[in-house]
């Protein structure tokens, strides 16, 4: 799909998507920091209709907090994003920012393993989603 | 300082900053989505110190949507992140993410033009807050 997100579809409605992505990211360690309902805002603000869609502000504050100590700056783009968005009502993507695209922004030691550590937990709870479904 | 923010230094306490950065981006247009007191969470969840600072996620709807009508996936990028970070009691750091960075990961003539627009409103909200103060 593109080189900043790693992304999987589920044949199942967003709203059972999305609060399986809450358990899923709870059992790898990330809190819920924020959270935009962007189908919400977008017809709130401008008076358009988009797909159901709502942005996660998914955070590990050990790795948040490594992460900002080996580099200050990396606060802007925290925390990770995980998209659920809705394709029609049986079929759902969940893409997350990948942590590899933020080290192709900030490069040192310390942020690559933060980053290896964050991705493999993201990756982690997009396959126990459903072990059944595809990953594109 | 690095590739993929534009920052701003400004010899005001932290809290005044603060004030001041929400007013000069409601003048460029953005909305604050979403807030993440970063000092507050780390106490909270590691009972670790680290300097006030604040996450202000920032979103003008109409740039958003433009992008996301462009390419879906750039949700996982959204909103963009304006830092305040306190230096000591008398600096603070303002630190926003970079749209041009943005533009390393996705790469579509639209979302160049939307990531231009977002750049030049933030540059101008950073101008803003003091012209009297150098940047780095």
């Amino acid at each position: 799909m593109n080189s900043y997100t790693i992304a999987k579809t589920l044949t199942q409605p967003y709203d059972v998507v999305v609060a399986a992505v809450r358990v899923a990211l709870h059992e790898q360690g990330f809190g819920i920091l924020t959270e935009i309902d962007l189908k919400a805002t977008l017809k709130d603000k401008l008076d358009v209709d988009v797909a159901p869609q709502v942005i996660l502000g998914a955070c590990r504050p050990a790795l948040a907090y490594e992460a900002m100590t080996a580099e200050p700056s990396i606060a802007a783009v925290l925390p990770c994003n995980v998209v659920v968005r809705a394709v029609d009502d049986t079929a759902t993507v969940v893409e997350a920012f990948d942590p590899d695209a933020m080290m192709g922004l900030a490069n040192n030691d310390i942020l690559r393993t933060v980053a290896a550590d964050a991705k493999q937990r993201l990756t982690a709870a997009l396959a126990a989603l459903d072990s059944t479904e595809g990953e594109n």
